[in-house]
């Protein structure tokens, strides 16, 4: 689904947020496109000596579910990115179910640019994520 | 290969990069993993449309080579991050041959943590995403 | 389809084969999954400037339609691959249609191993890879 | 991160490594590259009558770690593969941890070509491969 919220039904308030549980499939996949083969995130010999005990996501990885909230639900379609801050509070491991929000914070209305707060919670209700997007929405 | 650099041998203003062309199968398997189907990514048609006038690239994929200099390179194993700021300056599109580049510009001896410029250009030499991170080296 | 020839079937000079056009996305898939970024595959930019003027298959890559051959083909089903030699001969571009194709050449019945020639070919008819296998046949 | 090793540094008995937790999503997408779909490798019911008792993983992926070392560790960048002998010697399960070594046995300095040995060892300590590659490296 990908929403088309026109930049005048957008309120200061409104939410969106888009869930999905990390597999390994999606850590090696991630790995391959990116080339990020540390090995916290591929090695999981290598991940047990570490504090983490276990193989983890890649931040990124994690932060491009807030890529898909504000690419597929708000405000969807015609977006374009300008800027994505990010602060990776906790690890995330396979089988960590996500939950990535944002919330708009700021309206330019001149530019038709968009503030967001954004951040990815896990199933334990821990915040792994926190940061801040701006968009533009292009129209007409 | 994943690089293994001690904190104590980073110097400020040492560098490291990583080059990819970005296939279509790499944008296809990015919106696999992240569930950003927006149409600006894989939808041509809709694509042709647009101020673009093709697909492009999602910039968090643009910003995952910046994880992998990170990750693999400097300071490699071994590395925590901490955030990463990102701003998008230019589209991406497919065929794009990206240089990801890092370089130190702060050091905080105390708790091991390095400030990084990160930034990513194209093979017209126009950058396309600056921004900066934030690690810490973990040993022993 | 997976073959599954009795070993007292196959006789010396029995072939097979399995073509395959290499596409760009089995280059970078590939890439993703044993990890080799050399740029030589993925870096179009860095592959102009080389002796090959373009992007290359990796050879290992070119070699694993060997191993498809032996284990859908001749002998499939309940082969153990013993061993593998490869010569590489020539580059494989993206786009290039390769035939890979093996032919037995010794039978060591008490163990019920066999050796095959392996060789792959491209669609201007020039070898790209030699080599020999390799496998036992597991029957009841 | 890509080596880029000069033929003149590179000493006898110089080593390079990578390791990985071979996953099943590499099994998966490496019989999808390959098309070797032999049930041994994605058949989990034919597997468990067979004296592995569960799928293995592609011989020539586990290769493939080989590759990677060299194409991107020793000697890196500007390296032409010349051949690569593998045998097989335990099986890989999914979940199994590969290092992937090379060691440099011998110099060609005419032509600039070296020979390794190569060989990958699981979590156990247990040799899976062992092999040995011809190399040369293209410079200036």
């Amino acid at each position: 689904m990908v929403n088309d919220v026109k930049y005048a039904d957008i309120r200061i308030g409104d939410t969106a947020s888009f869930a999905k549980t990390i597999s390994e499939a999606d850590v090696y996949a991630f790995a391959g496109v990116s080339g990020d083969f540390n090995p916290i995130h591929v090695d999981a010999e290598f991940a047990k000596g570490t504090r983490f005990g276990q193989r983890i996501a890649h931040g990124i990885l994690t932060g491009s579910l807030v890529s898909t909230v504000i690419g597929t639900g708000l405000p969807g379609k015609n977006t374009v990115y300008l800027s994505q801050e990010m602060k990776f509070l906790a690890p995330v491991f396979i089988g960590d179910t996500l939950k990535a929000e944002v919330k708009v914070v700021e309206k330019n209305d001149e530019k038709k640019i968009l503030v967001l707060d954004t951040w990815v919670t896990n199933q334990h209700g821990r915040q792994v994520l926190s940061g801040q997007a701006r968009v533009m929405k292009m129209e007409g």
